[in-house]
């Protein structure tokens, strides 16, 4: 059954700037509020680690006190955010979603959390985090998994799972995540919010943990696609291009980007985020490149995350969850000219993947092909297989986000509907510099499609 | 007994330009001297894999013709010179001193190769190199060891063996050699010669069979150190600071490149080096330092080089020789987060050898910390460690040099002198733009340091 809405569910950030600048409420309100909201609505969902009451309150009295004093930061000013529990809160626990950090405390505040905290945002406490951000589901973490707020025995998704239940059940307007392989844009998605990756690069993963440094970035989860854009002006250095406008859309089916027919895809899923993108002209990507892609993204996370971890898998391999664990051992055995050979190769692949927009601005895809699955799904399947349905999972939710990590481009996903009543996201694919163009698209979609019979999302 | 003189032992490339422009020789002529030196000579030292004799008479013609004309393309105009057989030229057979590149004829110039004959250079034949360029002693190669011109039955060193015996043998004034860890300076240095590798990327590799891609460096080999500043600068397009004069020179010793005691060092050659370099000063390395630039010249260098070599291993390792085989199959198992943790460590390690800098401009030291050893040493060791006694030599032989590969410093190695009659090298390393100081300071060394008893050189 979905949890009731919070006080940020259909509010957005320029909604509530200007409400805080006509003085219909004060970012003290804003801020008492999520966090009653987590008070009230955290227990079923798990969506935080941590919740700073006393300095978030003491940040939204200063926040109040600029305003009045005429003191503007821009559109985040007031505004109560989460932070996932992998991005450094300086004097907040940041346990990475493991119990090797239990207790860890960062002195200093990450860089995305320096550039947040300028802009006048208010960090109300740590979300949720898939145990050292390693896995899609969401799931496995120190502190339990995090639960979908349309449907609490259901995953998330992750591994910024806590970030999107928080901002998907109306706790916060908006939250951080990363996204390795998709973290940010998979949970954004399972849990019906809008979720957006910039440019491998564009905001700083300086303080951040470390899962694949080669692919990792930092992004935003919002309620309203809209929102998505003035937080990553807030967060990032690169300048956007605002000379564009009139995005060509293409669309790329799921069925392509399944050569070895390993992944589950829902048709239904398919068909509603067609028709929500409004794209008529189709693009593919050769099998061999799906392929390259896919092999590429598995050695090179799995060397980078098996280097971050040696030496806490060799002296305290049992503080590991177990199915991380395993994955770890299996990751520290892939030889290194692999990770050479992909490396090598990554030219290439752009190259390949950039040929999707020679004529067209934005690609249009699922962003999961399936819906959120239900928790705790045995780990060993029926015919006594080990983990086989769990990596299935993992594949799946991982298939139509990870490639977009390989070649370092933008990607956005907004809410495209609900397929039995679970929500369901339209992926939109740029170039790097054309991020306004991915904005302008997201704008611009056909009135929302209609959803497939279920029961109706909050 | 040291090999006889040939044309060019004891001429210098300005010696030899300025007979040129004077009409007391011809590039015709100096090409069939060189040619005439290689049928006699090379028998004894197996320097050459291929000689181009018609090619490289056409081509003096031309240089003559275009000196008569009033073209001058500068100081290597009608010079011959030998390039390494991993470097294509095309229309030569091109083997990588493998028989997996049997009968292998590139159809295009590499691109130092391009260079060398815009200024006027003329190619006279293809040079041994050990199999693949993967190992310093020059004896293992589908072409047969290439053999010491000062005692035929010790070893060049390697790889680039062929052109350092070539050039040693007097057979041409100038050769092209590559370098990954020492492949050009340990080679000139057993061989008595003068031998430069410059900065990391100051020549184009394009055309160059790979071993390590990052650590690869074309370099090149000639009698007297004066002779290499207007090759580097034929072959480069990197700019060099003419504002420079004066180098601070600081000696680093052998002793503290050994921290564990796995290397060679002949006391005779150290004190003989460290008087020729005039050095008064001495600067250090942190042993920890030294320790992890031999780890990541390891890792890197393995992973780089089975990643090069996989698909010839797996398709047909037959045709890899024994010792090369089973290198290429531990290296083909490192695990590939060692890899992720040796890159990562870079800057840490090019900071700490900068401090090396500091107060000095060179830096002065061995090239090899011993003398050319014997050829075809067994590969079992009297106590029937299979291969212990070629391990020992390998790491004594890049022992000195490949730190410098790791942080792409430019070296330059030059004879310092005997030791029981065989040659000694004094290698000089600097920063990166501080090229002219390096030869500077090799033009100003103290007068020739007394040679330890023993045959005489040649």
């Amino acid at each position: 059954m979905p949890i009731s809405p919070g006080p940020f569910t259909g509010r957005t950030i320029t909604g509530l700037a200007q409400d805080l600048r006509a003085g219909r409420t004060t970012a003290t309100e804003l801020v008492m509020q999520a966090l009653d909201a987590v008070t009230k609505l955290d227990p079923q969902l798990n969506a935080f680690v941590t919740v700073d009451h006393d300095g978030a309150l003491a940040a939204a009295r200063r926040a109040d006190h600029e305003l009045a004093a005429g003191t503007d930061r821009g559109p985040l000013h007031g505004v109560p955010v989460g932070v996932k529990d992998l991005i450094d809160v300086a004097g907040l626990p940041a346990t990475m979603g493991s119990r090797h950090y239990a207790g860890h405390v960062p002195a200093a505040d990450a860089a995305c959390v320096i550039r947040l905290r300028r802009a006048g945002a208010i960090v109300v406490g740590k979300t949720t985090t898939h145990e050292f951000a390693y896995g899609p589901t969401g799931d496995r973490s120190a502190n339990g998994p995090s639960r979908n707020p349309h449907d609490p025995e259901r995953m998330t998704g992750g591994s910024s799972g806590g970030s999107a239940a928080a901002v998907a059940a109306g706790m916060v307007p908006l939250a951080l995540g990363t996204d390795t392989g998709g973290s940010v844009r998979i949970p954004a998605a399972l849990c019906g919010i809008a979720g957006f990756k910039p440019a491998y690069g564009a905001i700083s993963a300086d303080g951040v943990f470390p899962l694949s440094r080669t692919f990792d970035h930092v992004g935003v989860l919002a309620g309203d696609v809209r929102d998505c854009l003035p937080a990553y002006r807030a967060l990032t250095e690169s300048q956007l291009r605002e000379d564009v406008s009139g995005a060509r859309m293409a669309w790329l089916d799921p069925a392509g980007l399944n050569p070895a027919g390993l992944i589950q895809v829902d048709q239904r899923v398919t068909d509603l985020v067609r028709t929500a993108s409004g794209a008529r002209d189709e693009v593919r990507l050769p099998a061999e490149v799906v392929t390259a892609l896919r092999e590429t993204y598995l050695v090179i996370q799995s060397c980078e995350a098996a280097a971050v971890h040696a030496a806490r898998l060799a002296r305290a391999p049992e503080l590991f969850g177990p199915e991380l664990l395993e994955r770890l051992r299996v990751a520290a055995e892939l030889p290194g000219w692999r990770y050479v050979q992909a490396m090598d190769g990554r030219a290439r692949l752009a190259a390949s993947v950039g040929a999707l927009f020679e004529r067209h601005d934005v690609i249009a895809l699922p962003t999961v092909p399936i819906t959120a699955p239900p928790l705790q799904e045995p780990e060993t399947e029926p015919d006594g297989e080990p983990g086989a349905w769990r990596g299935t999972v993992r594949a799946t939710l991982l298939s139509m986000t990870s490639l977009w990590n390989v070649v370092g481009l933008p990607a956005l996903t907004v809410p495209a509907g609900t397929v039995d009543g679970l929500p369901v996201g339209l992926q939109l694919v740029c170039r790097p510099g054309r991020e306004l163009l991915l904005f302008e698209a997201a704008a611009h979609l056909p009135e929302k499609a209609p959803s497939t019979p279920g029961p109706a999302a909050p």
